[in-house]
């Protein structure tokens, strides 16, 4: 068996794909953060140019790297209490949604003291939509999963579209990431992007750096081998609905 | 039951969802159209700008609308003959592909008039990797899945990894065509995108019906509910494989 395609699945292999998501996110900030401090000229706190740097920078760790790391924590930690994991994925996705609110923050306030017009870029409406989405996610997850007393059938029915829509806010928030990095350079080097000049060049790389990011804890996230295993409880709730569901269903009788 | 959120899931849904993902993407498509036809000046193959309007309109039929509806096959014949979807899975791919390369030969074609770079651009490496492997995806799709006499074995062990790297490519697709359209409008209507031209408002919004396209084509094919029923022969193979790797897997004496 040693050489079938099959070994790829193994969970053995957890471990590592959970090390390249990690190497990628960091790689990512390091490189957003080097593309404004050094490229781009540093950061400040001003209204200035400087001041909007600060905004990839918070957008990178809050959205991308923070988000994609919550939602890792139910493979991570995979065999620890879920509760404890629950209170872990909302904390990080809070510190990053303060990051989230300093950068967003930055980039307002400098386009106010620049004049310069808001929300007509398809980035900014993405990034708001986004931005709204991931708000409402938490607090309804806040609600669903760890306020006591709500019922077990509600969690187990709003559970699936939490995971749909956390992966789908996610993977939106990359593609957000990668129109601000081609609107950033389109502004900043329209003249030497063309030239593979290096800012350019760094940033392109980044945007792929992202897109592997995106994709390792995708692929983390979606293995089946890789779930977490259903507590003896989440399995007699999820077969009572299954029962539910294939008696309402028109298709039932169908068969395939 | 009747309130409950559970009715969502119900199968019954699946021709209203299916339903949406045509007037999203059938939408996207015009809307493209529009945009290149009417706002962009119209249609030729000169080598001059209006050639390059082939590009989007091309890029959007062939790695979008019919890459999406590629994917949706097995959700929409989920009761047929599966080697009959296969084949037109197969083949709306590769009707997929060569508008793919009548709107790349455009494209390379203008640049290459006008003396304009090739391949600098975020945009440009997102989209040629993204066809490259999306090339690979259709050659190993047919020789695993369509050639007769490879095991099942193997078919089995691609199968998860075809399927992941399918929906990702058609994720980057998506993000690839939110780029092209950032910077042809950056390049296009630059003094005008930001004081809301129609033009550019129209083309954010096709942004945001790519990304529409993009969820409901994800949701239909992630629902657990809607997914084909495995044939008797699929379901034994995936309890020996399963039985093979509870039994080579490090963690499977863990528990949790």
């Amino acid at each position: 068996m040693e050489s079938s395609p099959l070994e790829e699945h193994r969970p053995g292999l957890l471990p590592w794909f959970i090390a390249a998501t990690q190497i990628l996110g960091l790689a990512a900030v390091v490189m957003t953060g080097v593309w404004m401090g050094h490229y781009e000229g540093g950061f400040a706190w001003d209204g200035g140019s400087l001041q909007f740097n600060v905004h990839p920078l918070c957008m990178v760790v809050g959205m991308i790297f923070l988000y994609g790391d919550s939602i890792l924590v139910y493979r991570v930690f995979k065999h620890e209490n879920k509760t404890t994991v629950k209170i872990l994925h909302t904390a990080i996705h809070l510190i990053g949604l303060v990051a989230t609110i300093i950068g967003l923050v930055a980039v307002f306030q400098y386009h106010s003291a620049q004049n310069i017009p808001n929300m007509y870029s398809l980035h900014s409406w993405c990034g708001l939509i986004t931005v709204i989405l991931f708000c409402t996610q938490w607090v309804l997850g806040l609600v669903f999963f760890l306020f006591p007393g709500v019922a077990y059938s509600f969690r187990a029915s709003y559970r699936p579209l939490h995971v749909f829509f956390g992966l789908a806010l996610f993977i939106l928030a990359i593609g957000t990431c990668l129109l601000g990095i081609t609107e950033k350079l389109l502004f900043s080097i329209s003249d030497t992007y063309s030239k593979f000049a290096p800012a350019g060049v760094m940033a392109n790389v980044l945007g792929l750096v992202l897109v592997g990011f995106g994709l390792t804890v995708g692929y983390v996230v979606t293995r089946s081998e890789w779930k977490r295993a259903a507590s003896p409880e989440e399995e007699a709730l999820s077969m009572h609905f299954k029962t539910l569901t294939e008696r309402d269903s028109p298709d039932s009788a169908q068969g395939s």
